[in-house]
């Protein structure tokens, strides 16, 4: 037989044609006649219309939700409303069955927390589906922005060594039998006898390996995964996400708002453009999920409206120091409503700060830059007034970091002293180091957390709903 | 100041152009008066040409191999041979010194291993650029491939509970402290107190978690790093390295071959199109390296030569049977030179075998398809004669195996037996066998180790030699 055509084909015919195929799973079956059919080409199912007068009961008993099934048939303009075509089906097939009683994925609302415990089903739905989709093509424009601008992508480490650069706890990565660990003569655990000959971890962070690719091709861009170790059961954190860090050679702080900027622009264009139709879908779903919120707590736009905003405005670029002026004056800390008060510079923001900043008082994204030098990592470059660091980050509405950057520190002097300072090992960041050494210039690159990224495209308000299989503290299943 | 022109976009200028920047890094120094200056941007320098009567002689004498440097002045038609274009410098700022004494990518000959030693400098030289920009290329020519027939991209979890595939060893993943792991009241490692709450490794394939999504979304595809701990320490293998697995609802073994041969045509293609510079010098290093092998040892075709062989010759699709006939009756084995003797069906075939079909029998690209079940994995499809399944694997000259894949066990009763034939917990994977019982349908899919396509790509022969920071038994530096 020759081969089905997508669903999402079907829907965008220019015409009527004469015996098509299509496979796909039932969504719903009404009346013993209408299978509203999807094989995850397109949110929307197209309609086919069974011959119920001469399909066998038993067959007919056997169109449940979440069979999969053949259909073949003409595809015919629709007298339905909602749609253009529809597949008058003249042959049917049951590819696989799907149990009424026991199919998790009934059409009906299921909670966020059901579908997350049954993660390889829940893409069945419209919602996940949509998701999924999104994220693809998000992922997609990140790609396609870079190469097309000759970024080289590398693919950095992910089980490392290093573990120098403290951007958080680490998980340990070991072949060593747990029950039955090598010691060597002192009584500790012999690492020399582990598969690398050392202790390693997985990464938290591509950058430092990044750097050393910028310094020799210019332009590199990593997207991978990272993990934390963290015990933080929040909505915003995952202990395994994919992060996307570009890293440039001679690009100041201010060419790396710029990238920063344009990069995210570029992608949520991207979405717009290409997922048009699970957007709008998603917009729907947020507006429904909204109605049980006070209105206080509501969007103030909606999805595609908030979308269209971050295209159509520039992000507002605010030093840290002025950022403490306006939270120190602004009524929740005079108020004391904040947890964590302002009070003078210095001062390590909290995302209720955060917040406040991006959603009451800018009411846009807000590049943050300039922050102290003690609350930031040790190879962010210092400025001339000794005490601040040429940091940013960029804040999200409902989101809040969404990106992390920073000009790096290229004298080799400098940051040499301010590793000693922090006790950071100088023997085990020799390589780092070199591209101070041979040919330093200055550079800049920041690292952006893609789930976030997604959780803003999508409207959606957990992270663990924006990746396949979330890994969080108690749960790797699957 | 203006931003600096990337030297590749100098290279390609179509006119002289007044005052330009440039900066990078000096791969050479002649006369006192020639930079050879490069970016990263391309396998091609730019010649700028020091005015060196007014330059101090100071200045001359930092303008060393991999000194960074600014160079501003017109670009104009070279005199010299081999360039259209070069810089009459007019300013020249040093940005990082290189000492020449210490510099370890002095402009000569260096042997693979002392670059692997320095991996974070080797792409700075011009071979491992050319391989690090044709993997980048040929990393998004994969998503290319994929996006534009429709295929969703999926991030498949890298940390898992599930170990059942058994595709190879893993790595464990933990956050316990090893020198005082928590035990229960069996005396035995308490994961329950571990971070995820159960014992995890690392991914060896995203395989089963891919197929849940193409239950729904139909096409997808996943593009991570996936993980094996088998103490290999050849030139195939890496311990770490990246996969790409398509997942298809509906396709069968032949769509399944079909879909693989037409993706690699498709990349090596598109890698031939956007790097044909870089092949063309990877080329000449192949050239170069084989001078020094036997007559005999050398490729019978030079490099791009070879890529267009796989571009337009079909790949040969041949029965285990049909090969095992070929491999018994072959001189080499008559004459007992092969390490493994072929005496009868079901012998599981070693890589001298798969040469031997690829490079001395067919001369080509193969496809082995119908393996012996039992030499093959348990989700793969029973064939009806009951002793073979519809696996494929795609066997490359110099490379071996390249991808791996079959129509898989879509019958929930088949499925079950095999695994309780194999011992494999069917508790463990009840949700790879929820896509069985809720609309289950035929489907295939494959994984494709990108390093070995990079390898075939860049001519390269040892696989550290294409990933930026290998790891391998006793190496996990940087």
């Amino acid at each position: 037989m020759r081969r089905h055509t997508r669903v999402k084909d079907l829907l965008n015919s220019t015409n009527t044609l004469h015996e098509v195929n299509a496979k796909g799973w039932v969504r719903t079956f009404r009346n013993n006649q209408f299978i509203a059919l999807n094989d995850g080409s397109t949110i929307h199912n197209i309609q086919c219309v069974v011959d119920f007068e001469n399909t066998p009961e038993e067959t007919l008993k056997r169109i449940t939700t979440g069979a999969a099934v053949s259909v073949t048939g003409d595809l015919v303009e629709s007298k339905g409303a909602g749609q253009k075509y529809e597949i008058q089906v003249r042959k049917l097939e049951i590819l696989g069955d799907s149990d009424a009683e026991k199919f998790p994925m009934q059409p009906k609302k299921h909670s966020l927390e059901f579908l997350r415990e049954n993660a390889h089903l829940r893409v069945r739905t419209n919602a996940f589906g949509a998701i999924m989709r999104v994220r693809s093509v998000l992922a997609f424009a990140v790609h396609h922005y870079f190469q097309q601008k000759g970024f080289v992508y590398v693919n950095t480490p992910i089980i490392t060594g290093a573990d120098a650069e403290g951007a958080g706890e680490m998980f340990q990565v070991t072949a060593l039998p747990l029950d039955n660990l090598p010691k060597n003569e002192e009584g500790n655990i012999d690492y020399k006898k582990d598969f690398f000959g050392q202790h390693t971890n997985l990464t938290v962070s591509g950058q430092l390996e990044g750097e050393t690719f910028a310094m020799a091709l210019g332009q590199i861009y990593t997207f991978g995964p990272t993990f934390r170790a963290e015990n933080s059961n929040t909505s915003r954190h995952l202990a395994e996400f994919w992060m996307i860090e570009p890293e440039v050679a001679f690009n100041n702080l201010d060419d790396n708002m710029d990238l920063a900027e344009d990069f995210i622009q570029y992608v949520i264009k991207y979405a717009m453009d290409h997922c048009a139709d699970d957007l709008k879908f998603l917009e729907g779903r947020l507006l429904e999920e909204e109605k049980s919120k006070p209105q206080a707590e509501r969007s103030e736009m909606a999805l595609l409206e908030k979308l269209n905003f971050v295209l159509e405005n520039n992000f507002k670029r605010v030093s840290y120091t002025e950022a403490i002026d306006i939270l120190r004056d602004c009524t929740p800390n005079k108020k004391k409503k904040f947890q964590y008060l302002i009070n003078e510079w210095g001062a390590d923001l909290q995302s209720e700060h955060e917040r406040y900043l991006v959603e009451k008082h800018f009411k846009s994204p807000v590049i943050l830059f300039d922050y102290p030098a003690n609350i930031k990592a040790f190879y962010m470059r210092l400025n001339e007034d000794g005490k601040t660091v040429r940091a940013m980050d960029i804040l999200f509405p409902g989101i809040g970091e969404i990106v992390g950057g920073s000009q790096r520190e290229e004298r080799f002097d400098v940051l040499v002293e301010k590793m000693k300072a922090l006790g950071i090992d100088e023997e085990e960041l020799w390589w780092y180091l070199d591209t101070r050494k041979f040919g330093s210039a200055v550079h800049s690159g920041f690292g952006l957390g893609f789930e976030r990224l997604v959780l803003f495209v999508t409207g959606m308000t957990n992270i663990r709903d924006v990746i396949a299989f979330p890994r969080t503290p108690q749960n790797a299943d699957f």
